[in-house]
């Protein structure tokens, strides 16, 4: 049996939610998921344990950041990233592809693959297909992505065609690394994009399940499009996946979104929203999202959340939330982190709970019905 | 039954040290004992639920931090500074005299009080003896401490008799407003001054003594001076306290020199050194002090301590840590402080245990043994 493997546990009639579980050599997955990112082999601002407490059972880390410091060969020789990071259960890696671009100085982009200056000492490195999944096999996680070239918004038919072109012949480049290298242990996922074209979705989707992989993401989604391109963009490639094998949206989202996806068929998905957003002071509730820096919270000795079972808001009140972030303190981050990251992974539990149930349509419905009645964010914040 | 009282176990017959416990109306307190400091009413990069869990039983705050941000009159009309940072167990407070000569911008001193422009918007203010036990009153800590001068180091003979003479009239105005405000519950300390003449250490603690207060605190050490003078001054001051009182060593130190102080008589410290040092990436273990930055540190699978039982030797490698620390990383911070504080209170814990069962010398022979071996720190760092 392999490793890794994809179960198909509930299909929701009304939609196209999916209960799943993801076996893999460090430990099973209950999807739809979400995945916390930790960049550097950290989730910031939380310990592994916490992480654990949490039940958080997968986390995400960059291939690009890894591998310029402390570099693969280093957490090869430490017995890998699950070892390093003190994270026995599953990894997921990511390519580079996206942080070469974002974070990258003058990057170039050629057949090759990606020339780019390090933004920790403006070295020169060039990330290719090849070089991408032999760092991610050094590292050692048990889902690795293809090396992709993400299709920036907007983007013509012509730009999005030749973008999808080069992910197809980086993929199959990637496919063959994975092959002759890899151990049985890391699963490669290819990588759809597309744009905002529903028929380019559609053909990528094709081509990239013709490769018969063990997994497909779909990528370029929450790049600064209207949302309602992103579902479509996303409901066009997902109708092209096979049932049978686990479908990686990329990089989103609010809890809304999380929940919208999950209901189109996704069962993975990652985004720094969640602790990025805590360190801002932007935290989500079950009747929509504060900001603890506003003045109302001063005096208010009340959790941030009193629908919420976590540690933060069963201890402390928003006053001294607001205290903390207010005075720059180290904890504001971690709390704000803990509270952020247990809504999402609760949101989760709930949905896996009522999809497994049947009963995603009334869930559904009575989870959205507050969520709006307290918008404190600034708009920019809402979306990524 | 006053809520305040010091219960004394056992003496060593070898040393001055004493085995006790502090009764508090938030519970019980072991001494000898160590006291984080959790300056704005957080103890930096750590959360309660953590200090719970690494057997702190009293933290310390800042008045004068609390004062300027959030103020006690938001902290007294949330119950308290108990509720308000979620910690249900002993707190003590300092007077706040030291800080705004250290932190506030343009102080004056009068007889009055100090005169000084905040740090952090240049408001001005005056804290008096008399402020100083209402905001500290307000606040609610279980010990709180007289308004004192600090003796800065070096000072003539002269200007030491000047500070301890004011330190006499300021403990004597801050008693009067203790006894005529206080609830009963928050003990009053007064401050023994003195500089670094034995003789002038004596006349105050037996100034300070005629006051019949619960508990004595020794002040101005630690603030410069050769660690030779330090002892020979808290010596002077402990052989006047009485027996059946708490002494409480204020701001020091190593491990080493709590051992030391605590067989000199000493039942209570607090100090920045373990979670200060800890965000500077400079650690504690049983062989001597590390510095995770250190290049020889990067391939280390090796835990930080393998002697120490803390969660972080428990799960994670030097290796790790450093990337975290040259990272960046918030979680550098959290895991550094959360192995630091563990160092301190286990050295605590350990010490009481031996003083308890009489095998204090022997205890202290065997821990110091191996505590010189290592010694990585600059040496800026390894006093205060």
């Amino acid at each position: 049996m392999p490793p890794f493997r994809f179960e198909l546990l509930a299909e929701d009639a009304a939609s196209g939610a999916r209960r799943g579980r993801l076996h893999t050599a460090h430990g099973t997955v209950e999807t739809p998921c979400f995945m916390p990112v930790g960049t550097r082999a950290t989730v910031k601002a939380i310990s592994q344990d916490d992480l654990e407490g949490l039940g958080a059972e997968i986390i995400l880390a960059n291939t690009y950041h890894l591998f310029l410091r402390p570099g693969h060969e280093l957490i090869r020789a430490l017995g890998g990233l699950h070892r390093f990071a003190a994270w026995p259960h599953p990894i997921l890696t990511d390519s580079g592809g996206f942080q070469v671009f974002s974070l990258g100085a003058l990057n170039t982009i050629e057949e090759a693959g990606v020339t780019f200056r390090s933004h920790l000492d403006g070295s020169q490195h060039q990330l290719t297909p090849e070089l991408s999944i032999e760092v991610q096999l050094a590292l050692g996680a048990d889902i690795i992505m293809a090396f992709d070239d993400c299709t920036p918004y907007p983007a013509t038919a012509e730009q999005t065609r030749v973008s999808l072109e080069r992910t197809e012949r980086w993929a199959e480049r990637s496919r063959e690394v994975w092959r002759a290298q890899g151990t049985g242990e890391a699963a490669l996922f290819g990588i759809v994009q597309g744009g905002m074209y529903p028929a380019l979705r559609r053909e990528a989707a094709q081509r990239q399940v013709e490769r018969g992989l063990p997994g497909y993401a779909i990528g370029g989604v929450s790049v600064g499009e209207p949302r309602e391109l992103s579902y479509e963009a996303v409901a066009a490639a997902v109708a092209e996946l096979p049932r049978d094998k686990p479908r990686y949206l990329m990089g989103v989202g609010t809890p809304e979104e999380l929940v919208n996806y999950a209901a189109l068929g996704i069962d993975m998905m990652d985004c720094v929203l969640p602790t990025r957003n805590a360190r801002n002071g932007l935290l989500f509730t079950s009747q929509g999202p504060i900001s603890i820096k506003n003045a109302r919270h001063a005096r208010d000795p009340a959790p941030l959340d009193a629908n919420c079972g976590c540690r933060v808001c069963g201890r402390y009140s928003r006053a001294y939330l607001r205290h903390l972030y207010q005075s720059r303190e180290i904890l504001a981050s971690q709390l704000n982190t803990h509270h952020n990251l247990f809504h999402y992974l609760d949101t989760m539990r709930q949905l896996r709970h009522a999809i497994g149930l049947g009963q995603l349509g009334s869930w559904r419905a009575e989870w959205s019905y507050n969520r709006s009645t307290q918008t404190e964010w600034p708009s920019r914040f809402s979306a990524q």
